[in-house]
Parts: structure tokens; sequence; C-alpha cells
């Protein structure tokens, strides 16, 4: 089953401890494009300027993601220039032209308007409003947002969130967006804006999911070099709808497997420069860091 | 088996953004032996003043706590006050007076001296040492120890981890430590420094076991309120020592669930002030709230 994911494409120069990147390939769509191209097959709507090189669209298209899609505009790609803190839970925007990107309108081919598995990545909650308008009948709907949107667009954001399954944002998002300090009483305010589940990402200590009926944790893969955290939650949502997609199986454990398996990505994504890491990744790796993640967390392992 | 801790006694005045306590019974070794007397009989090496209540002493030898190494000295019981931020990973001190815990020297009775496990609780490393001086055989020593030793007293600190076999600290202490910012390099360094196991704890993130074999990762329960953070690092200790004294079992499977029997008491006590938790907690709420810590991180779980 083919996953259709809206949202930006860009270049990013970064600035991490480990050391510095100039024009790396990124946006949340390509990060959950490539990271999802691991399970199935992935469709992408974004915009690129005329100066995407023909080389990452061969790219993309290699991994297996469609990108029919990608609408090639009259001027540049978006871009995004920032630098970590030594404490990388911490950045700086150091600039951010979005250029082509400023007009994007998803506008979805009938190929896909069926699309089954949609993910609607962080853009304008008007945006992700009018890719579900167009969608013939999606069978699972997950979502991100960030605290621009909540703080100026809450009255686009609030009708959107009673029409996604999964709603997937980081913790201090969660918070503003439910008012609620606590992250159970703030997730617990989510469920009831809409969403089925809410997955909570907080980064370098992993990932928290609430359904009405259970909660479940899951912590990051310990590294011993986290090289830049840019695009780790897109990857991880990329994993999670891509074995949402390649197993079909959305109850409470396919889910929480899904969410291992985006864990598995957003692991690898960090150990290198924008998402590098993922370009050389195989199947085998990926299914041997899943087993890490099992015994990393079963109780009654040795 | 039972359990031997050396550490403070203090009384508390706490304030949170949910109120106020005044004089709360606490102190490392309090929070360490009430919890760790759910699991198995515990011996506690403390010193007290005049002023400590009959109550209280009747509370510890209740619990099962021998209380023959509480040395009562003319004067006053430890005091400290502190207040909690809305954040209440961050907490003000606003006073503390050693009292007589200021000249305590732990001797050990011949009744002690053959405890086989053993807590040395967060005090001067000089103390600690000593405690280890008087042991006839030990086979398992937890240690625990803050900021102001390893700045002050790295000197004494040093040598007393290569004689303990669990280090228990939290992450801030562990960076100041080890000298390394990222947690995985932190623990390595740790455990080149003597200790057979490091146990990093992360609050409200939960804790990460280290051995040269493994890593083991253990969420935080998610809590809808937490009221009080005050000891949980050294109830997680009790709780953690306990089990696998009730056990006897030390193999990795037996120290990851007694990791998790920690995690458990740790969660009961942040619910209420001080140790109040504690004090009217049965066997049947551990024993529920470990499955629900089973449920929480089974990745195959429904």
């Amino acid at each position: 089953m083919s996953i259709l994911v809206v949202g930006s494409v860009f270049f990013d120069d970064i600035e991490t401890p480990h050391g510095k990147a100039a024009r790396a390939l990124g946006g949340a769509a390509t990060y959950f494009a490539v990271a999802a191209s691991f399970f199935a097959p992935v469709q992408m709507v974004a915009a690129v300027g005329d100066d995407f090189p023909r080389e990452e669209m061969d790219f993309l298209a290699q991994r297996g993601v469609d990108v029919s899609g990608l609408q090639v505009r009259s001027g540049r790609t978006g871009f995004w220039a920032g630098r970590y803190h030594e404490d990388m839970n911490r950045r700086d925007t150091l600039d951010l032209q979005l250029n082509v990107f400023a007009d994007f309108r998803p506008e979805l081919s009938p190929s896909h308007r069926t699309a089954e598995y949609v993910f609607l990545a962080n853009i304008d909650p008007r945006l992700q409003s009018m890719v579900l308008d167009q969608l013939a009948a999606p069978s699972l709907i997950g979502c991100d947002t960030m605290n621009h949107w909540i703080t100026e667009s809450r009255a686009d954001l609030e009708p959107l969130l009673q029409r996604v399954h999964v709603l997937a944002i980081n913790d201090e998002e969660a918070r503003l967006l439910s008012g609620e300090q606590n992250i159970v009483l703030a997730a617990r305010r989510l469920l009831a804006m809409g969403p089925k589940r809410v997955l909570i990402k907080r980064g370098e200590y992993g990932v928290l999911q609430f359904s009405p009926e259970s909660i479940f944790a899951v912590p990051a893969f310990p590294l011993e070099q986290v090289f830049d955290p840019t695009g780790a939650g897109d990857t991880f949502g990329g994993g999670f709808m891509g074995q949402l997609a390649r197993s079909g199986d959305t109850s409470e454990a396919g889910i929480r497997r899904a969410i291992v398996y985006g864990s598995v990505m957003a692991s690898f994504v960090v150990e290198d420069f924008g998402l590098n890491r993922l370009r050389g990744l195989t199947h085998a790796m990926v299914d041997q860091r899943y087993r890490q993640f099992v015994s990393l967390t079963d109780i009654d392992g040795a």
C-alpha cells in the first residue's frame, strides 16, 4: 500500500558542534519520503525551484518515491540555515527563505487522490485541509504541525485536527496546543480535540503514544554521537507511516511496532548531516536496529 | 536477604507548584529504606537529633526497618528547605542545616558488618569508603553521589568508585563526573572508572542502565500529576536494591526487573509530598503498577 506525503522540500545549511553542511537536501516531506521509502512506495507532493538538481530528483526516484507530484516552479527551492547549540536540543534559525514554497498549493492528481495512507507534514493547516478535501477515502491520516501554526493559525488548525487519525508533534508543541504543562494531561486534551492517537516526540528521550485506552513509551536509541538532529521528527514519521502501510496492521501492537520502526529510522538519520545516513542504509541495517530496540526495552531480556 | 543503607535523615520544608509541606520526613537514607522495605528487611545507619519524633521511629520500625544503627545525637536533625519551579526539573535550595549530620561517622555493629546488599546513599565519599572498610563480604554494593562531591572531593570519590558494583546517579552528575556531554560516552567512561553497571536517572524521562555488554532503557511512569519530586531518585534506589535482595537475581534480566521495581516505587513517591504516598502503599498496588510498566513498554503488547 502506498503512502502520500504533502509538505516541504528545502535546502538546508546546517551547523552543529560536529561540523557544517551546505545546501543539504532537506524539508519535512523529503525526510519523511526517504524514510518511508524503506517500507512502501511513496507519493510526494511538494514544490521545488528550477534550481532543484537532477541528481536529487533521481535519488528520490531510485528510492521508489513517485515525484510526479513535485511541482517544479520558476524560482529557487526553499532554503533554511540553522545552528545547533552544544546542547543540541536547542538551535537558532539563521536564515529562512520560502522562495517557491511561499505560493505552494497542493494539487493532487487522480492517482494521488485515492491514497489510503496520508501524511500531512508540517505546513499551513489551510493547505493540510486542502489535501484532505481532495482525497477519496483515506484510511489513515497522520499530521504534524509546529509552534507557528499553533499560535498564528489555531482557527485553521482545530477543525483540521478533527479530521486526522494520528497527530505527531513534539512535547513543546503538545504543551502549547493543549495549554497543559503535564504531558499526560496535554495528551488527553489533544485526544479530545479529534485525533484517535497522539504521538509525542521527545527527541533524545524518545516517543510517547497516547490513545484513549493505553500509553506506550519507547526510548530514543542511545547513540554515542548525534551528528545532526535536523529532520529526526519527520524521519520518525516516515518510518512510522511506512511500516503501517507495509503491514496494514493498525492494531495497538501494529501501531507500537510502527513507532519503533519510526524510532529506528530517526536514530539513523541523526548519525550524519541531513539525510546522508539514509542514502547508504540497507534493510538489513534497519532490521538489525529494530532488534536492538527490542533488546534495549525488554524488561525480561538478557 | 537484608539490605544495609547508610546516608542522611532530614526534615524537609518543600514547596512545589501544587502546595507546601513543613518538616516532612526526608533524607536519602529514609526514602531508600522505606522503599526497600516493601521488598526485604532493611538496616539503616544514619544520625538524627534528639528532636526526632517517636512516631517516625515507630513508622520505620513498623516498615521492617532495623533502626538500631540510627545514632540519636544531642542536637537537631538535619533540615533542608527547597522550592520547585513550575518546571519541576528545577528547584532552589532555600535553607540547609546539617545539624547533627555534620559530625556523622558511620559505625557498623556486628550485625551490620555482614550485610550482603549495601547501598551508599549520597554522603561524603570518605564516609562511604569508611562503610566499605567495615564490611565483611558484601556481594552487591550500590552507590549514589552528587555534584558537590564530584567537584569538591573527586580524589576521595574516584577510589571509592573502584569498589562499588552499581553507580546510580542522575544525567547531570554523569556528565560532570565523566566530562562527557553525550550520555552514552559518559556512561562508558564511568564504567571504566570501576562500577560494573551504571544507572543514569533522568527524572521524568526514566532510567538508562549501562553495562559493558548491554543498554537497557525504561521510561518513567507517565503521571497526570507530579506532586513533589523530592526523594524520587533515592526511592528508585530503594526499590531497585530491594528487589535484588528479595530475588537474589543479579542476572541481566534480574537487574532489569529490579530497575522497573525501582521505577515503580519512584512513580508512587512523587504523587504526594515527602514519602507520604509510601505510607499507605500496599504490595498489591506495587505489583499492579509493575504490570502497568510492562504494558507501557511492551512493543508487541496490546
